[in-house]
């Protein structure tokens, strides 16, 4: 397989979580081509069993391999928990995925070695971010955890910074306010669209850990090894690829990416 | 077919939220054998394309005639707005659904003429209500319609009475209060567990229509039509088909049936 600076990223999640990485790569990398694959006919893969998950997932990786991808994100934490391994053991290039990313800038942030991190109840329930950071410290830091249903919700409604999301975030919040954490990881690709809110609720003595942002760290690093950082001078090729096209989808994936969707095609891949 | 007393009404949805169907038909008609379908596995329906929620409709009732059901019902909206001709071409046992039931009730109950309806973008999308409340009232009511993607997440969450959703329910029921309305048909299978609090952020003016009471009363007089009342003496038997467990599904879903789930299966359709 030949990697060629000019060969796209391949970014994929189980719906349009995962354009907030694309968002953050776009933002860090704005000379990339990158093909995205939201899976927004099966959505949401959280109820979905580990067998499952890791089955679509190879379909998902399979299909951007075939588009000549030079690196695979996983932008979803959901496989980033249940099926890393099984992409990595069928990828030709590197892989890299939001659990890893964000657990990693998490050790490096923190200063008083106590961490909080937030997500659904699948990524929270399976212990995914307490196993990546004990991966980068084995001396033994204070997590604490909690699984955050609604926020996601929130977000697609639109509701960023109303009233109902701040008493929510208060709500899933306090016990961890009362643990006097100084990092917390959003371990959510929908969660950092309410990060100004969620920085308030919180108070200046805690930074905010963004898995999108600390995977596109890690890819801007990786290109740079691997000299295969897109060095084109015209526009980059932004191409998406969903599963189906849900009701409000390009409202809803526009708000996620920040910025006009451009081609969106429908693929099946069952 | 022999239709005989004993057998068990089909009642299927597309995941828990029909367990509050299968509630109010339990308690009107406390004698009847039941089967459940909820289709875990492939929850939410309402952001699958029309086809796809027919081919699903189409298979579950092939499931349950399978079982030797007296009568189907679909206590599903989005299968009831999509997929009630489908399921009512391949049955040989009388159909009902939730939507039409809710409509007839409406109509029946309010004396101003000026219904409100509730339920999730998708229904309140289809238009469905709407097009059956007209079915029995062609002299023209005065119809408002107000999506409520936040009710579901909040009740699977249990937060009936939370600040959280009383607040949310100001924000949505809002503009319905301000249109004088003394109707309010709660047109998704979640809603009758908020019932307590929606009733006291209508006021006492408002009468609520709980389609899963509505498609109860529907069957309680159809079954008495048809001569096929079960007169067992016994303890009726309830059996639950589902094609996932979800995390919390036996909470959540006992929570929706107001009494201990018995009995579940894992089916595999596809």
């Amino acid at each position: 397989m030949h990697l060629s600076p000019s060969s796209p990223i391949g970014i994929f999640d189980s719906g349009v979580g995962g354009l907030t990485v694309a968002r953050a790569v776009m933002e860090r990398l704005p000379r990339e081509n990158i093909v995205y694959f939201g899976d927004t006919a099966r959505v949401p893969y959280g109820v979905k069993s580990r067998e499952t998950v890791a089955r679509f997932a190879e379909q998902i990786a399979r299909f951007l391999l075939a588009k000549q991808v030079k690196m695979l994100i996983i932008a979803c934490n959901t496989m980033a928990a249940v099926a890393y391994d099984t992409v990595r053991a069928l990828s030709p290039v590197p892989v890299l995925e939001v659990i890893d990313a964000g657990a990693r800038t998490a050790v490096a942030r923190t200063r008083n070695r106590r961490i909080g991190i937030i997500g659904t109840p699948s990524t929270i329930g399976s212990g995914a971010y307490v196993t990546a950071i004990q991966r980068y410290d084995q001396s033994g830091m204070f997590l604490a955890t909690e699984a955050c249903p609604l926020f996601v919700p929130l977000v697609e409604e639109g509701w960023l910074d109303h009233p109902v999301t701040r008493l929510t975030a208060f709500e899933y919040l306090t016990p961890l306010l009362a643990q006097n954490i100084d990092t917390l990881v959003l371990g959510c690709t929908h969660y950092p669209l309410l990060k100004p809110m969620l920085g308030s609720v919180m108070g200046q003595g805690v930074r905010l850990v963004d898995s999108a942002e600390a995977v596109s760290e890690r890819a801007e690093d990786l290109l740079r090894e691997m000299k295969l950082e897109n060095p084109g001078q015209g526009e980059p090729e932004h191409v998406f690829h969903v599963t189906d096209v849900p009701q409000r989808f390009r409202e809803v994936g526009e708000r996620f990416l920040g910025r006009s969707l451009g081609t969106v095609r429908v693929e099946s891949l069952c």
